[in-house]
């Protein structure tokens, strides 16, 4: 198998058959040493990051198979924190699709004139552009479209499957008591032009509260693999 | 008539009849005493600014009526610098509505990853909210609906309006060789529901050039005035 990319906390390898495997590191973003998934930057390395990420990615992809929602994920290998999947084209220079059931975070920076912090949203999607240098920029439909990033109607497809993994996730950590107020995704175009989901299903991917507490990452991924 | 309100560049009256009067001021914004009319201070005071900016407002504004197209412009009077105007509220705390056809400003800030510095845009419509604290945030459809502000339908409207809008100035600049680049307008609701132009046309809503120069407000006035 052939190195193809080193990312901030993968590393890409293409396999014979046209297949790519995920190598899930311990290295995990933030800054000045504190986990943050929404940062850019690699902040410090945490033995088991990777397995468990990968685990709770593997667990929640299986699930989404078994629904039929289009993904990347063939299959995970979470001892050796490797994840098979098929091969897909990002849109543009790569999109982070957000779905959001609390106003937090961004969402409330910029529209705090109109919703206060942890204010219910129903399943609200938004996209924005991966660009470190401009922030990540939010971006509309007609936007994307005009740009040559997504169709309308890739990005109807988008929004519908987003929504529909986000109530799975939703309802899986639910079972948990833990309330999911926002999550990101990754998406690409698959061979045959269906938009599927990408990248990874983990801690670093949300923004989970229980009793009103945020849970950290790693703690997330504990507490929805316990029996 | 009372006074109801004082804005950065126009005083607001009631009329008896229930109508508006604006009072434009020779107040422009801007910072450090250079006039730029998309900044949210007033920087200086310029004689006869007021008049210039309700002179173009009428006659824009008169074209539009000419065409159907709503706005809650009634009448003018240049020489007082007033401008009557039917009522109407605007949408949630008010909003910017931008139409582009080249890629210069935020749209360039924001997404510089996929355009290029001029690079024409097919009269892309795109919302922010008026909220100097949080710099004027960029909202979607989705959002604007979500979060009580604007409806879908009415979404539609102010986009085919915006459209119909700066085609027509579009045009009007053309006549005099000068190159509209994009423009921003503020819309309301009618007493009957309706989506109206309000606010003003003039020099410091758009960026218009001339064989590659930009055009300062005033001059864009000037030159658009004479016969």
């Amino acid at each position: 198998m052939k190195h193809v990319y080193t990312g901030k906390t993968k590393d890409v390898y293409e396999l014979e058959d046209g297949n790519y495997l995920l190598k899930f590191k311990d290295d995990v973003t933030g800054e000045n040493g504190v986990f943050d998934p929404g940062a850019n930057t690699v902040g410090l390395t945490m033995e088991g990051a990777g397995q468990a990420g990968l685990r709770l990615t593997k667990y929640f992809f299986e699930i989404l198979k078994e629904k039929g929602i289009p993904t990347h994920y063939i299959d995970a290998n979470v001892e050796e924190a490797t994840m098979t999947v098929q091969p897909a084209t990002v849109f543009g220079k790569g999109l982070e699709v957000i779905c959001r059931y609390r106003a937090v975070g961004s969402f409330l920076r910029r529209y705090g004139m109109y919703a206060e912090e942890g204010q219910p949203l129903d399943a609200f999607v938004e996209v924005t552009l991966k660009d470190d240098e401009r922030q990540d920029p939010p971006i509309s439909e007609d936007a994307l479209d005009m740009l040559g990033i997504l169709s309308h109607d890739e990005y109807k497809e988008l929004k519908d499957i987003t929504q529909q993994i986000a109530a799975t996730v939703k309802e899986e950590l639910a079972k948990k008591e833990i309330d999911l107020y926002d999550i990101k995704f990754e998406f690409g175009r698959a061979k045959d032009g269906q938009v599927i989901l990408i990248d990874e299903i983990s801690g670093g991917n949300m923004r989970a509260y229980k009793q009103g507490e945020y849970i950290e990452p790693l703690k997330l991924e504990k507490l929805m693999m316990e029996k």
